[in-house]
């Protein structure tokens, strides 16, 4: 039994909307905006904005704002690191329960 | 983008211990005691008793107590719901973040 391998998964990922997230992060090589991500993963504005933090205190996205004439405009784009602990998560998940 | 499928995994399962005790569960073909559980998971008592109970709720396991001679002996068996939940989590991270 291998399952004490989980321990090294990056706690952000155990939570399925910040799984959701960071797969469609990591899946678009360009930069995704807001409503794009609001609208893909039928979340609202605010806990959107909650689970970004966090990924972001964390180095796995990293949060670019702009304006565009005179509105804000916010892409989200998957780090290295971002990236690196996806691949980690699948592989540890499939050592630990593939048979 | 399929991300929508985690929607589908039992959310108990979205949780670091829950998932190593299903995990060792499942992979093991006879009951496991408590004792043994405590011991390759290194959980603490109330700790494993707090997460069986959810997982009895949702009949993901089933808690079986005896006593043997004056002492009571508690194990704990993945059910054929137990297997098809941790069959559907395995399939939907692979189908969600493999690309």
């Amino acid at each position: 039994m291998k399952t004490s391998e989980l321990l090294d998964v990056h706690p952000l990922l155990f939570d399925r909307v910040r799984l959701s997230i960071m797969a469609h992060l990591s899946l678009n090589k360009a930069a995704v905006d807001f409503n794009a991500l609001i609208e893909a993963l039928d979340l609202t504005k605010g806990n959107l904005s909650t689970h970004m933090g966090k990924l972001e205190d964390q180095g796995l996205i990293k949060i670019e704002k702009k304006f565009v004439g005179k509105k804000p405009h916010t892409t989200y784009r998957c780090t290295a690191k971002g990236k690196k602990e996806i691949k980690k998560y699948l592989s540890t998940i499939e050592s630990v329960l593939r048979t």
